[in-house]
């Protein structure tokens, strides 16, 4: 039975090339060994899969079938007996066993009961103007927000960008969901539906932390308010071409902060991740603190 | 003749599609309007062109050929009298008004004596063991690295990542020019030869400020130091699989700092992206703050 999977490359696995060698696998169980259980990475290297549900208590049995089974069975060729383990993508993570396997699915039996993990952190949720974006662009930025955490993504409609097309969120609902496997997340990230900017600024109002990605505004790591116990905050990007003045008048009446990000012109997708990434080390930094002074 | 171009999706162009509505132009080069002078975005929202030898005098004429010149004459559509900017990727940036096109160039002539801008910032030198990653993410990486500003990216070759194919430096050669003519980057960036991780440790000696991505260390933005008048900075950030104990014991022998990138996992191109950000916005604003006590 192969050890531990190397789940680094779980978007590259699903496009068949051959799994990860098996110094790898057993390098990236050990680096995973150390991490910190804050975004849920697999306790002792363990392979995680998922589960749209997943039962409560030790002893009992799920299913496994689809993709995540191929994934379990041909490219990590795990088998009776070993051990995996288990997310439902809103908090549950259960350590289990494979009991058996068929030729259309498995089942696990799980080892203890499910763990009900609370999400982490601040809760950001991205509000982008990334409807035209051409090229894969779309696609890393959602990627790349799952990746480092975002617990939701908006399209947002403005003046500039007031499009994106129907097939396009479908695509990249299916995009989030690897996304979250991959980066073995034990909350899903909600890609919602797009709002009409008009809509934002009552969001806006309903948050104690809300920055605007804005270029020539003070530097973001200038203007971060000390750090308090808010649990969520949102970020806006704006499209290519920028918001209008009248935009960024209305989303400031409402309590949006405008940032700036360094001297560089960024695209929509870098000043999103830039952002985003700025903001979830400064949360991280400050749940250190909190955590240090208790 | 066409209004000031929309130069945020360049790559864009350069696979052909139409070029950017009218509106776009518009509402783009009034964006830029307000940018600062810190990255080199066009000034009035100019088109900038690419050349790699530049006259220094007002009046001196330079030919303009190649991919240049098709963007200029066939997806800009620029003319005689068009002003725009050009830029060698050394720092110098003049503006300049077409003289004349024909089919296989243009001759544009100097308005004034050309600039020489200072690299502005501190200079990030980025070292990152992504020689074996797949489907498109190395690009990624090298394109989000040149929008962001880094001064270099160095392939790290290390134990647990110790090639990187000949025709892939070349490619991404290629790709680097292309992200500095779209973000319009005044300085190019260099992609340097890859070097193996026992090389390291002397640069990092010789570097006051050098960081090492390292999940469980301490969030970076707790550990950043007070603002200076450093000039460059090391950034290092291991492959898949991650850095041998050794190799990372080695480099904080040398001087490297661990810093945290948070809670969650990150793949290669995502963490290096993540630090050059925080590394970028944390020099920003402290270059603000020390220009406000002038």
């Amino acid at each position: 039975m192969p050890p531990a999977a190397n789940f680094s490359s779980f978007s590259a696995l699903l496009r068949g090339p051959p799994p990860p060698t098996r110094r790898l696998l057993v390098a990236a169980a050990a680096a995973r060994a150390h991490s910190t259980s804050g975004c849920s990475r697999a306790r002792g290297g363990l392979p995680r899969f998922h589960s749209p549900s997943l039962p409560s208590s030790k002893g009992e049995v799920v299913r496994i079938q689809g993709d995540e089974f191929w994934h379990m069975t041909r490219v990590l060729r795990l088998g009776v007996n070993d051990r995996v383990e288990l997310f439902d993508g809103a908090g549950a993570l259960v350590e289990g066993s494979i009991q058996k396997v068929d030729k259309n699915g498995s089942d696990v039996e799980l080892l203890e009961n499910a763990r009900s993990i609370a999400p982490q952190g601040i809760q950001w949720h991205v509000f982008a103007a990334f409807g035209t974006l051409k090229g894969g662009r779309a696609d890393w930025l959602i990627e790349k927000c799952t990746e480092l955490g975002a617990c939701s993504v908006t399209p947002l409609l403005t003046e500039r960008c007031h499009t994106i097309a129907e097939n396009r969120v479908d695509r990249l609902q299916r995009l989030v969901l690897a996304a979250v496997k991959q980066c073995q997340r034990v909350h899903d990230m909600s890609l919602k539906a797009p709002i009409e900017i008009r809509d934002l600024p009552a969001i806006v109002s309903q948050s104690k932390l809300a920055f605007l990605a804005s270029a020539g505004a003070p530097p973001v790591l200038s203007v971060l308010p000390k750090p308090s116990n808010e649990e969520s905050g949102v970020l806006i990007i704006g499209p290519e071409g920028d918001f209008t003045d009248e935009e960024v008048n209305v989303l400031k009446a409402a309590g949006a902060v405008p940032v700036g990000l360094g001297p560089c012109r960024l695209r929509v997708e870098t000043a999103t991740i830039s952002l985003l990434s700025a903001l979830m080390l400064w949360s991280d930094a400050h749940h250190q603190e909190i955590q240090q002074c208790r």
